[in-house]
């Protein structure tokens, strides 16, 4: 590790932002969050693992049993504790070098850390003043850096080729399942893991939560594949449509709806803009036309080293877009016991508008 | 769902316990304790998602993206939820059913949550009485009943197969990860998933956590293969370990030493016995060996929806055995630079003493 490593970067940038509001103390868990600011992304079970980070100190709360791992991945220090010990007297140990022993002070919480874990540190701590990591470390990571841009690229990169082979593959009697297994060894062929991948014929698309089955694919069925791969600690994912057959002038209509809403929501998304207008955006084009009440979910989510993380593009968010900032924008229309289309790009947040990283085209697939 | 489900009879069990131990409300999050508890086990993510259980109401707070694959598992009712309203009426209206409006509430919190699931909960009920699972559904959990007795028999059943021919597939020159690779092909051909596999050839097996790498198999290498599949819901877990030419005295030393450490374990357990004198039976073994400081982690785990779950079989542990206890006796030596030796069952306690699952003898495996 130089000095001048992103993780270094990062730190520096983490206790600028913690000056500027008056943060003593930020608390991480075996999280997405840790992996970002350490290198650090210890598996997480129930032996309690955290970084503390205050102005003057960042160390880790550590089993010992995972000491040697994580030690390849970080040169900060560790408080090891063993089975034999329990934690107790390891995190005393580290809140004092953190020079966090005082009632009261101002801490982050990393929101996604097991409750027995902060509830642990809360009452070490007596301390009322506490908050999650939005304005800290969420606000930080959701900008990305060119590293993190390069990483997304390259696994839309390869989830362009997965999803154009697997609608290439398409035929009559193959099944959901058997599309999902196609596109996953497309992955692991290209040394990327599946993340996720939901692949719904017909009625099934109609639930955004869809699992694969055993659906077989017949004349004139909608086909919804919605999938994403991991490589080099980052995922891709998107959304693409089609028909097998013949579509009718509904399902044309519902297509043609989501895409404009797709394109109202690009239009929309500018840095300083509201998460919230881009997800109205959307969603106004869809109610005009008459199915507000089939849109069911967000406009989209953030995506980083989550695939889903803020900044949330939705009605009840009160985030302000960022240049930096990564996320999906994924209108949909589900009409149950018929079909649903969903489109889904990843964008970048430039200062004239959104960068798209696929390069596969929106339109309509089409098979016989 | 009947009336009879096992649901229904954890839901029983668990109110009774709620009234001996003084709780108002269980509150859980997407876990393996929901999973326990109702059969609903959704994938976690930020949308907030909790069952609730008073004396006279049970019911879950949901996302409404995921309550049409939840209502498959369920017929507790519903508080949904939209990315729209976001979850704060659907969870005052929860509250309001299960009767917890009143400040002071004692409330039991599932310690896996998330912590901005708890906090939420926690701002929303003005109670300083928390307290996590152990007493409630811990306790009950860790009592396994017939059907998930047969479930992890099963499970063990195929891993005694799997590890079988990964030992008698060694060969100079294959890797650990091709090892893996095997195990893993022989569970997925049996309908089965791979929980974790450590295969350490060497130098590797002094490393408790130790991740298999391309290592390949020399002459007069160590073995240790710790490997866990899931079958139907439970997982399975054993260590087993040999040596790939000819053993040293050295080794042939450490293995019977750690051999006399699970037998020693296994007298020890008995109902009514803290898990720390089977710790200690294992531990005292060791040290008089002289290899005290070589065993790196507490003696075992309880394993069942989880694969680590209480009673922890530990020093600092202060649960006290009881029949249908599953857990995990595994002593080991390991000895940085040269090999690690562990040897690991799991077994379920019965009044008068443990059975194991696993039907491979623990003997020393051996190939050239």
């Amino acid at each position: 590790m130089t000095a001048s490593s992103p993780f270094d970067i990062r730190l520096a940038n983490l206790r600028a932002r913690m000056a500027e509001t008056g943060t003593d103390l930020v608390a991480l868990g075996p999280s997405s969050h840790m992996a970002w600011l350490s290198g650090v992304h210890p598996h997480g079970d129930e032996r309690p693992v955290m970084l503390l980070v205050s102005a003057t100190y960042a160390g880790f709360l550590m089993p010992a049993l995972n000491a040697a791992a994580a030690r390849k991945d970080t040169d900060l220090p560790f408080h090891p504790w063993s089975d034999d010990q329990g934690p107790e007297t390891a995190l005393a140990e580290l809140l004092q070098a953190s020079g966090a022993t005082a009632p009261g002070l101002s801490v982050v919480l990393d929101e996604t850390m097991r409750t027995d874990f902060a509830l642990r540190l809360l009452d070490a701590l007596d301390t009322p003043r506490r908050r999650f990591t939005e304005d800290t470390v969420g606000l930080l990571r959701a900008s990305k850096d060119g590293e993190e841009y390069a990483a997304i690229k390259a696994a839309h990169r390869l989830n362009d080729e997965a999803v154009k082979a697997a609608f290439a593959a398409l035929k009559e009697g193959i099944t959901e399942r058997e599309v999902v297994a196609l596109i996953q060894e497309h992955y692991k062929a290209n040394g990327a893991t599946l993340e996720f991948c939901s692949v719904c014929f017909g009625e099934s698309g109609a639930f955004p939560h869809h699992y694969p089955g055993e659906t077989a694919l017949a004349q004139d069925m909608a086909v919804l594949i919605d999938t994403g791969c991991r490589l080099n600690g980052y995922p891709s994912d998107m959304t693409r449509c089609g028909f097998f057959g013949t579509p009718g002038e509904d399902y044309l209509e519902v297509f043609a709806t989501v895409e404009r809403a797709v394109q109202a929501a690009l239009e929309a998304a500018r840095p300083g803009v509201p998460a919230s207008a881009v997800d109205k955006a959307a969603r106004d084009v869809i109610s005009e036309a008459g199915y507000g009440a089939n849109f069911l979910h967000r406009t989209g989510h953030g995506l980083g080293i989550d695939i889903h993380e803020p900044p949330y593009i939705a009605a009840n968010s009160d985030a302000i877009l960022a240049e930096g900032n990564v996320f999906s924008i994924e209108p949909g229309i589900y009409l149950e016991g018929r079909f649903g289309v969903r489109l889904e790009e990843i964008v970048i947040l430039r200062a004239d508008g959104p960068e798209i990283f696929s390069e596969m085209p929106r339109e309509m697939q089409r098979g016989t």
